[in-house]
């Protein structure tokens, strides 16, 4: 989901009643970002609290390529990293996933091994491989076991975008909460949908009933569902002990546009890329009673400062032995603080680009190649911004591109490398870069070795379905990441 | 202004707080168009309910050309047209303007001619030409006479871009209200600042307040404004009696970007072109006690229509004589009706494009000329739709172009020719479209012929402040229009 694809930050459809009533009556961040500009490093980064080029989730197969976590993909969380669920299980907490995890498939990176006790989901997006008879579909899991497969038995019409799955997602977070409230302990859901990400689809009873096409009727019934869930504590009366946060966790894909892809606002470009609409998120935090109704921050905030804060919620300390790029943002929603920090653009191995308070510098662009764009894949569709929507990998190390994303939140006028406001600028933002770099440790990367040996063949619970597919030999490549 | 220059419409800054607030306590439209992309064709469209082709507000000097009121320019509203405050009179009220009036200059064009019985403002807008000896700069005026001369006894520091004209704008309107309020009378105020047109302008206490920059401060400064308006109706107690309706003249002049320019949201281009982005306008209206609180509309709407809404309010018919475009808009904002309507996009004598619905099909595309590019004029810039902002005039009469602007706000994917949903809209279109044409009496177009002897060399009052100066010979040739 992109940054304007919500009524409130300026969806001219306006159809998210729910997310913008509860916008109304918590907070709205304006410049919140992912911790990369796609899914499974986004995902990684937020349950970690910290950068993908720390936890694992990117790739040195090649230079600033985006990867993740398709079904052969041999990498996933490493056990030497702690997870927020971990964590929050020494508070006493109960900890459910429901939805997509893609922090690896393969048995060690089972979310259950990691700190949560609940799952009802998928280690993958609904995408691909799926009614192949050559691999396996995506499985679907109940806790340890897989309790069928997308396509075959969880149907999502690619014809029509049908699909009930938003609905059995909505159930599940229902009855949990539910269940948790009725034995009084403290739970964390991390609610982990997917109908926005193509193949887009939505429930029959949301089917047409936007202006925006398939896209908006998914949007719709996820905006439906939040709206359902925040009702369904306040009945229970925990909503005042309850915090919720919404986000996405990359901006909207525009090489799905116009039928299945979403709305980055003002900003340029989308998914896959490094410019505001890749990484600028739609973001709103509810906590009735604590939150004052209707505030809105322009804190830089991140993904990642969710794990921070989450832990703070519970009176837990972040741990020490290891460098955490979240932070606490209690101090902002609570007393409307504003806390100096920067915000890193990664794509895989490469700082791309950083912002320090409304400058933002680029020390590489690229949206994608010219082989790509040849072939109709364009991250930028419509866009084109001398010098910076580059289709060749562009290194401005020595003499970065600098915006200033209030007056120009859309990138397109880099300031005078001669102007005094970009001497000043840079100066300040360099320091900011030195350090980081001087402090970096980057682990081992996880995105590299790609094996169909590895694929979800046979998962627990496949014999008493029926379902075991027999694995080919083991032949480790390394993936290709062409974005 | 732009249509995302609100923080109610997804401006990232969000610092209209005053109009965010209007709207929370009013009704938003989200589909309100201006009748033109231009200044002077826009508002003489307000003001008399009547697309530009019909009330002269074109010139038919080249095809397709935008044109406005230069100072040199020879036409202006005909005496044929009935503008809405002579049309007020009927039922009493005392009408204002406030600000720029931009409907011709010379003395039968002026305001209190044409229905208003005040006026505090000027014929043209702040730029242009200024601190000329060899021309006139614009003159200001306090209803028959000229006070003063824009940037001579009006200042505006082109530097600094510090100008206190909004402030004095602000306190006549709040005078005037105070005034009717006193005298039970009721009004009609037509507020027309122009602190957001390049030359942007901010007063001493608002510059360098918003994180955008000089425009930023200058929308700022409005937004300021228009809260202090709302509150003294408020305060007088005569807010269940007024009807307010916020809007603009035409899309955010992206030419004037990063530091002068606005912006225009999702849409395509701006200003000067007929993609959505140079007519698709923020548009809120209020009226405490009538108008629901926190409504939206997707009514198509059109400032057209504040002449239709201004005389129904007033218990007045509109006249019969003559083809008003203008709807009112009273069932739908009292009732929530829809109202089903086209809009039409004009640029000078040509009907550019056309929206049924969401469906909006394109007749003739241009954004501005090669040539003008080659010199850095640009009216898309970062934007280039392949066949859609084109550099020469192409026609697409036989086969237009279509965008379905639901799924598509920023007009990037025109539809398959070939497709069902294609032939189906068309269709639908082109019966609207042969009607529109089958019964256009065009008007006299006013805005083809110049003359610097017309410029205001000795407007009434110039003798008592010594500024009268000496007019040229007349020599009037066509006027130029490059766009």
């Amino acid at each position: 989901m992109g940054w304007g694809d919500l009524g409130a930050f300026g969806e001219p459809s306006k159809e998210t009643p729910n997310l913008d009533q509860m916008a109304a009556e918590g907070m709205l961040f304006l410049d919140f970002y992912t911790a990369n500009p796609l899914c499974s490093p986004s995902r990684a980064a937020l349950l970690t609290g910290r950068l993908p080029v720390r936890n694992g989730f990117y790739t040195t197969n090649a230079h600033a390529r985006n990867a993740y976590t398709p079904q052969d993909m041999v990498g996933g969380i490493p056990d030497s990293e702690l997870l927020l669920p971990e964590l929050l299980k020494k508070a006493g907490y109960t900890n459910k996933i429901i939805g997509k995890w893609h922090l690896g498939h393969r048995p060690q990176f089972h979310p259950l091994k990691h700190g949560f006790d609940e799952w009802f989901g998928s280690p993958n997006c609904h995408f691909g491989p799926y009614d192949n008879r050559e691999l396996p579909n995506i499985p679907v899991y109940r806790d340890w076991e897989m309790i069928g497969r997308y396509y075959e038995d969880f149907k999502i019409n690619l014809k029509t975008g049908e699909a009930n799955l938003t609905q059995l997602y909505l159930q599940e977070a229902l009855d949990f909460i539910s269940k948790q409230q009725a034995s009084q302990q403290p739970f964390f859901l991390y609610w982990a949908i997917d109908a926005t990400h193509a193949p887009v689809y939505a429930s029959k009873q949301f089917l047409g009933t936007s202006q925006r096409g398939l896209y908006g009727d998914a949007v719709r019934e996820i905006d439906d569902s939040i709206g359902k869930i925040l009702r369904h504590l306040q009945q229970l009366g925990i909503s005042e002990n309850t915090f919720v946060f919404f986000t996405s966790d990359n901006g909207a894909a525009l090489i799905s546009a116009p039928r299945q892809g979403g709305s980055n606002g003002p900003f340029l470009c989308g998914k896959q890329t490094t410019f505001e609409g890749g990484m600028r998120e739609p973001a709103i935090a509810w906590w009735p009673g604590h939150i004052p109704a209707g505030g809105v921050s322009h804190q830089l905030g991140s993904v990642m400062d969710l794990f921070s804060t989450s832990l703070s919620l519970a009176g837990l300390q972040p741990p020490r032995d290891r460098q955490i790029d979240g932070i606490d943002l209690l101090p902002v929603i609570l007393q409307g603080q504003l806390i100096d920090r920067p915000i890193f653009y990664y794509r895989g191995n490469e700082m791309m680009a950083v912002r320090v308070g409304l400058y933002k510098a680029h020390y590489w662009t690229w949206s994608n190649s010219w082989e790509e764009l040849g072939k109709g894949i364009d991250f930028c569709p419509g866009q084109s911004v001398s010098g910076v929507t580059t289709h060749t990998q562009e290194e401005h190390t020595h003499l970065p591109l600098l915006f200033h994303l209030g007056r120009d939140p859309g990138e397109k006028y880099p300031l005078s490398f001669a102007s005094e406001e970009y001497q000043r600028a840079v100066e300040r933002i360099s320091r900011v870069v030195q350090q980081h770099k001087d402090t970096l440790v980057p682990g081992q990367p996880q995105l590299n070795v790609c094996d169909k040996a590895v694929m979800n063949w046979s998962p627990p619970g496949c014999e008493k379905l029926g379902k075991c597919l027999k694995a080919p030999e083991s032949d480790p490549k390394k993936c290709s990441w062409p974005h």
